[in-house]
């Protein structure tokens, strides 16, 4: 497993691809999105979560489940609920969120000596 | 279609999301980064692409296409094959690449008035 980064994980897993552009003042958003992750990871079939956004852009948070009953008991719990309606209403200018089933995944550690060739 | 993001498009499509961790000193980069930028959009079946990066951290670039067979194309283009090879070689700590079918897709868009309820 790459150092981090999420995964591999063994296939077949879903992930959760929310891209998303925020308001100019999303007030609260910060510490909103720290206790989302912290309850996200307590989920059973959570696997694991990247995260990154560019400064005044898009911002990409890519989460990954064992099956769609993890994504639908955490879509369903009602704190994860109530911060996204709070989302829609305050953070968010727009988003797109995908669900998608893992087919293959491959990946790549540099080896120590530094020198991957 | 929220602004500034890619999609929503009509399923099934497909996402690759590739997670990475850069080196020290990634020369050419970000010369290349435009480049395959540039390729990819002229691939038959490409449909968009969100990128972001923590600074010294993870980036995340997530692709869209149409179907396996436009997957497949891009990963055997010869420029794109050449640019993946130096990058082991040079540019990346890490990556993880995760190839994805999409099943369903929401989106939301800010009403023009500002507000969302």
């Amino acid at each position: 497993m790459p150092e981090g980064l999420s995964g591999p994980f063994e296939p077949p897993y879903y992930v959760v691809v929310f891209t998303s552009r925020l308001t100019a003042s999303p007030d609260g958003y910060g510490e909103a999105a720290a206790r989302m992750l912290e309850l996200a990871r307590q989920q059973p079939g959570f696997l694991g979560i990247d995260s990154a956004r560019v400064d005044g852009g898009v911002g990409i948070t890519v989460s990954y489940w064992r099956d769609e009953e993890s994504i639908a008991g955490w879509r369903n719990n009602a704190e994860h609920t109530a911060t996204r309606e709070h989302g829609r209403k305050h953070w968010y200018e727009g988003f797109v969120n995908h669900v998608a089933r893992v087919e293959r995944v491959y990946d790549f550690s540099r080896p120590d000596d530094g020198r991957a060739d």
